[in-house]
């Protein structure tokens, strides 16, 4: 059914909101007309806190995770261990993990997995600054925490085969997880042991 | 889970996000996290049309339906006829009956449906400025196009007892089939008002 709107504001409103992932046109007509009916406070409020976002959030420098400074504040955070670095992702991971409690390193973020199908190699991704932190930095353990799938796979070898020469312990997260689901749907305390239980790159090899 | 953001944009983006109907904190994070790749001006767009919608639009002071003057468009339209008014609950029954193309008079917006359960009286509806239009601007004819539920019947039965001493032809919209829907699916109630209030078939063939 094509809707004919009373207003451009409206319309315009509803066209943005269409775009977002998973909002039909249904959908932001439904958004739309809820924020009409709230508070101006609170619809500006919204708009306010999207503009700001995607103003001054950028990405860090060291680690390429959301930061609002040059560099965030797990890499400026000097209490968390400097020699072992989490490669995950992207940035969701990022908060999936730091909610586990259980990684007290710093973070890598990939930004993809390799996936020739879809175009994606490995200079897309962010694998030569980690080759580059892992010479200058002194890190002693490299986390790999990708999705079980064949790209997660994939780029783990991948990286797994850049690292090999360097002297840095490779490890995976424990394969607890149901191969072929994404990372970010492992409840917590699955995600968690998998952490605690990581073992060497090298012995999954073994037939 | 309880998420930690490294970034205070972020959280409050995610909070902001996560008050919208539907969408739970998981969803609003997902949602953040897109804009944030998308270009700024994508994500500026979408804010600013949010508050720019907000600010702007109003009701009209006519038959209440969202309006960016203090009367809408339709109202203003002096193309329609002037004497045959809709009764709609909301603003986006306004919208689904304007794509159907076959409504030509104005409209008056209610606002809600009579519902004691949930404290909505008559008070709180457009029902004593829908009398006062009527006596005012010799009205014709009064649609109701109210849901086939116990709040609109309740409502339609409201309506038509306050308009009932007035010159004023009073209709609700039929109760039948749906088009393109087996037979067989068809709710008892429904089959049953389809078969009071058959029409002839020869009335079908009009274009």
């Amino acid at each position: 059914m094509e809707f004919q709107f009373n207003s451009q504001l409206l319309e315009k409103a509803v066209a943005e909101l269409s775009k977002l992932p998973g909002v039909g046109r249904k959908t932001a007509l439904r958004l739309a007309l809820h924020l009409l009916r709230q508070d101006e406070e609170e619809a500006v409020a919204l708009g306010e806190s999207i503009i700001g976002m995607r103003k001054n959030i950028s990405y860090c420098h060291r680690c390429h995770n959301i930061s609002e400074e040059e560099t965030c504040p797990i890499c400026n955070d000097k209490k968390r261990e400097q020699d072992s670095v989490c490669v995950v992702e992207n940035v969701k991971d990022v908060i999936t993990i730091e909610a586990t409690r259980q990684h007290h390193g710093l973070y890598h973020v990939l930004g993809g997995l390799i996936a020739p199908l879809d175009g994606i190699g490995p200079a897309d991704l962010e694998i030569e600054s980690l080759v580059k932190r892992v010479k200058e930095e002194k890190i002693k353990e490299i986390i790999l925490a990708l999705s079980p799938t064949i790209e997660g796979d994939t780029t783990n070898f991948y990286i797994y085969r850049k690292l090999s020469d360097l002297p840095v312990r490779i490890t995976i997260l424990a394969r607890g997880l149901s191969v072929g689901n994404e990372l970010e749907y492992a409840d917590e305390l699955t995600l968690g042991k998998s952490i605690q239980n990581r073992i060497l790159f090298s012995d999954t090899f073994s037939p």
